[in-house]
């Protein structure tokens, strides 16, 4: 018999959405020894988070998120506000006890990330950021061939994280909808909330990032501010771009930017190995590029694989080859891998100390894009 | 306060997964006046059929469909069995008043579909018909398109449905799960399960046909059956493609298959017109391909539109723009325009009498590749 | 020291630059035994036929085609006039002796190629149908794939030519540029035109066609003609569809017409196989699509082979890896292939008793499509 | 009455092909008021050059550059030479009142650069650099649309290069054909080589850079050398990535490396601009990506634009609409242009400063590749 698993949800925006549907939907399709329920979501505005939670089946809602880290009938807290306030959240879920999992970036910094490790592996309790493109069943496929050896001595490594919704300069800044471009909020700009995503792949699939130069960049330089009306300085970052050199000696190259004009959400990456590369994007996420050199001389090419067989990662949950899944289908299989992790008491990738290494090197490029050097990461 | 309407599902194969999910998921994301109760699930296997009901929630389980259909706690019948099963069902289910949604396709034959036509019609129940590809949003949004005359006088219309899984000569035919390769079950093989697919789309798109040549082919002569054990004859067609003419002037020529190597699911179309050409295909169902003359010359080119943004048919319910959905998704938005039929009193697309239009093609067909002569429809 | 072949052309229109300009390139890039010298080019327009001659260096003009064939000093006889001119040209190049290299299709009808073969035959004289396409790279490459037998058993071969410039009603018919829509000079409108590069295509990579069923249509049922300034009745097919089986028991799909938007010269095929399956369009004719079912299952891809290395068919005479050739380079591999079937003494494929075999298609196409009964082929 | 422009060429090597094919290519596809002659060509083995003069029809041959260049009947010389015999060869040709075409890069670096532009300024003569991706007529048109301003503010332009063919360790360096892993011959690896091609491009069509930070890496770090015998250090980058500020306030991000597994020739740029975005590669050189925000909202795609229309720049000489040219007629292309530039006095772009430019952001990226520092360009 399956064991619950009471889950009490802070923020109820997008990502407030996307963890909902994937709670909800998680055991139609995978079998597991716990199983999520919606037990609480919590907000300050009560009417909205009322309607939100009859709409996914919340049972009960909550105003202030430090009486909801408190409660009993709570095993697991999911943040899902804005970055500012992932530190203090997190930080008094441990120190009730209570797994937690963790929107992205893990931290508004390095150093409040450190404290927000210490305090999940002083309490002992499951923790899990959720990188979701981590679980896109053909990067974790790109994983398993990369463990393989499949790539041989690796190269280079590039990503880039391409976005078109800022360019208009009468879009305000901050408030609910637009937090993001406010750095009081959001910490950074698309380095936090665009690279960081990069960050965590490159990292899990290629090794730890030794040092870094970056550029960054404002192109609208200042917004209006949603909460006080006034024309204010814009503090994040429109766009960054920098080159890193990995643990393993390849060389990597990542780019972000709300300016990229017909790109809405292109996530891209590549890998260059020895005797074999791998690319893959965000816009056709059911797709992994694949080439061999290893293929027959004349037949080599880069092969289309169509990420939907049963032999796929995760793939043989859901319907049969050919027909695909979407963006959403990540955070399911977040869910399931957190259920499993709980089931088997093993570490649920990627952890706050995983999430902490791209912290790190997001510190290290908001560093270097402001000094002009070099910075070494950690 | 939505109002319920209950459903009872006969059968719980792959077609009652996809239903189940899209009646749990269409109110998380779209608000309707009515919403589905998943009051009941039937099928002879008490014991499977049960464990089907914890997995997605429904509140009963059946055996015997005649007693579902009677029951009087259930609104609608959705009918999820192989195809030999549907008229008698429906039109036990019209005769108890019950609002219809029949898997695809309608019937064995036009004969049985007039009749089932007949049924709801003479009852006044609310019937549809899953051609689900008609509600991915990209083809949704083809319609859009042609209503709008943007696409001038049609010439061409093509479509395929290419699959590859009954290559292997050691595939058995018949029984739960290869009913498909049973001709006792399916009435025939790509023409009723495949082509049924790209006739409705072609028939909504382009109106109707008005006759047919066809070419079919069966491959593998004999098969084991799973049902004797013993190989018997394949009655099924592997292969159909056929030329027609429809009543527009414009020429079709349609093809499918399962011994296409190297493709799952391939369902593309695509329409050329006057002024512009759309193409459209399941591998990658979230975008369309646009191509107008209107444009500028020199910059006249395909464009590969990514159907994910807030102004595409049903999109602003899910993500954000440039986050894909995939292959289920088009169910719940099925679900979505039943439940809006329903509350409105208009019909909900396809309907059984748009379904028979289908039918009566694929009829012709069949004839059509027995004779070698063209065949009228209807 | 490489021998000369002299060259006779007939005829300077489109086919006669790209001839003329591989009998130029040819050398550069490719050793052999002969080299083709531009003896003499002919036409009934002095002028333009000697402002031809000038631009890329014939020695000589005529105006009288009788009078080419009969010079001593010729070798070699190219036919690029309008269709009905290729039998009598032919019929009296091969009395005297000359070598002939024949634009496509072979003649007006099979009757008229079955004259033209047995005059050459009896003459025996070298003899070549220019069906380009079979020399561009990626084609022949995929000849070899299927003659090592790696497609295995045949199920299906589709291949479809799509054009779009006489959508226009203002487009005249006939006279120098428009020939092509004019039944008198061309025969028919695509069948022998586009299709018959298709079905020249097939036969080669899949063999023999057996019978056929067609669907012809003329949307532009009149245009005014160039030569009598009057509005006459269009005899040619502006679009033409037949389904096919071959002799190897697979099934084969055609498709060709001058009305299909967005397409300027799209010629595609597709073959699938019981192993794998091959794709190749002649908008991107420098690349292959390959699937291949013997790869690792969940890295089961097709692939984009880019056919520019060396171990490619032709390209180790070009440039280096990645660097595309184009169109034009079909007509100097051609070349290329006649000079060394010269000097090797054998056939110089597709000869005309090959092309007569499409010449036979066509026929039971045109048939078919005015009968709306299968026709057999031959 | 066409002139003649002797040409003599030193080197007959890759580029030496290209350059001949171009020259003997252009007239049949363009009339000009000049023309090129085939009149001499240099190189130090006098057999081989004999055997490519005979080849491509150059009229004679010399042994010793410096005797070439004072032959009174030259009027051009075309260097092809590896790049450290670009300065020399340079100056005594201008000091003779020779027209020069010199391979890219234009020199060693960006001293030798201002004495070659020095010399040919103050020898009034007509000078160019053969970046001939310029003239690839996709990249042309690109540059047509941004000179219309439809791109709107820039903000981001990147583009790599990104070849495999080093990634064998057994590959020796130097000598004839492999002078371009010699750092004494080639002056840089990756950077002269290829991102050469890149700046160019992106001078062209986005104006000067400012400043750039750099990483370069050797990844194989000593190869035999093919002229002394012996393993020794590899002196050339293998790769090298950057990221620069351009004059206008975009950012830009470029990389090139002969280490991408799966790409022979890849060079691609994108460019994002307020209202538009254009995309381009160099293994499919024949199309052109474009996104216009400007496209009515639900249309907007990015579209596939096949270059090869009669309203595309360069291409009414060639074939008919839908029929690719491939990369040797960008060399076409160049020479037309440049006898068009003498035929009217102007400048034939690229002229040797305006490669000077391209060669101070390479010493700018070598130099920052060595120092961690960010460079000003200049």
């Amino acid at each position: 018999m399956s064991k619950p698993i009471n889950i009490g949800m802070v923020g109820y925006g997008f990502m407030g959405r996307t963890h909902s549907n994937a709670y909800r939907k998680v055991n139609n399709f995978f079998k597991t020894e716990y199983h999520p329920v919606l037990k609480a979501v919590c907000a300050r505005d009560a009417e909205k988070v009322k309607e939100f939670a009859d709409n996914w089946g919340y049972e009960s809602v909550e105003t202030d998120w430090r009486k909801l880290v408190e409660r009993k009938d709570i095993d697991a807290i999911d943040i899902c506000t804005p970055n500012n306030l992932h530190h203090d959240i997190a930080i008094a879920a441990a120190a009730n006890g209570k797994m937690i999992l963790c929107e992205k970036p893990l931290s508004m910094n390095a150093e409040e990330g450190e404290l927000m490790c210490q305090a999940v592996e002083k309490a002992g309790v499951v923790n899990t950021v959720w990188y979701n493109y981590r679980k896109v069943p053909a990067v974790t496929y790109a994983k398993q061939l990369i463990d393989e050896g499949r790539l041989g001595r690796i190269f280079h490594y590039r990503a880039n994280f391409l976005q078109d919704w800022t360019i208009s300069a009468d879009l305000p800044q901050g408030g609910t909808a637009l937090w993001r471009l406010d750095a009081a909020a959001a910490g950074s700009g698309v380095t936090g909330d665009l690279l960081a995503h990069c960050i965590d792949t490159a990292i899990w699939l290629n090794g730890g990032v030794q040092n870094v130069t970056a550029m960054t960049e404002t192109f609208i330089k200042e917004r209006k501010h949603t909460l006080t009306g006034k024309v204010e300085k814009v503090g994040i970052d429109d766009a960054c771009a920098f080159l890193c050199r990995f643990d393993n000696g390849s060389l990597g190259l990542f780019e972000s930017t709300r300016y990229a004009r017909g790109h809405k959400a292109l996530y891209t990456f590549e890998i260059n190995g020895e005797h074999a590369s791998i690319k893959w994007d965000l816009h056709d996420l059911h797709r992994l590029q694949w080439f061999s050199h290893k293929d027959e001389g004349p037949l080599r090419g880069w092969r289309s694989i169509h990420v939907t067989d049963g032999d796929h990662p995760y793939m043989s949950h859901w319907w049969v080859p050919g027909l695909q899944i979407g963006y959403e289908h990540s955070f399911v299989h977040h869910v399931y891998d957190f259920l499993e992790g709980v089931a088997k008491g093993t570490p649920v990738g990627p952890t706050f100390r995983d999430a902490l290494e791209t912290q790190k090197v997001c510190d290290a490029v908001l560093k270097s894009g402001k000094s002009g050097n070099w910075s070494e990461v950690g």
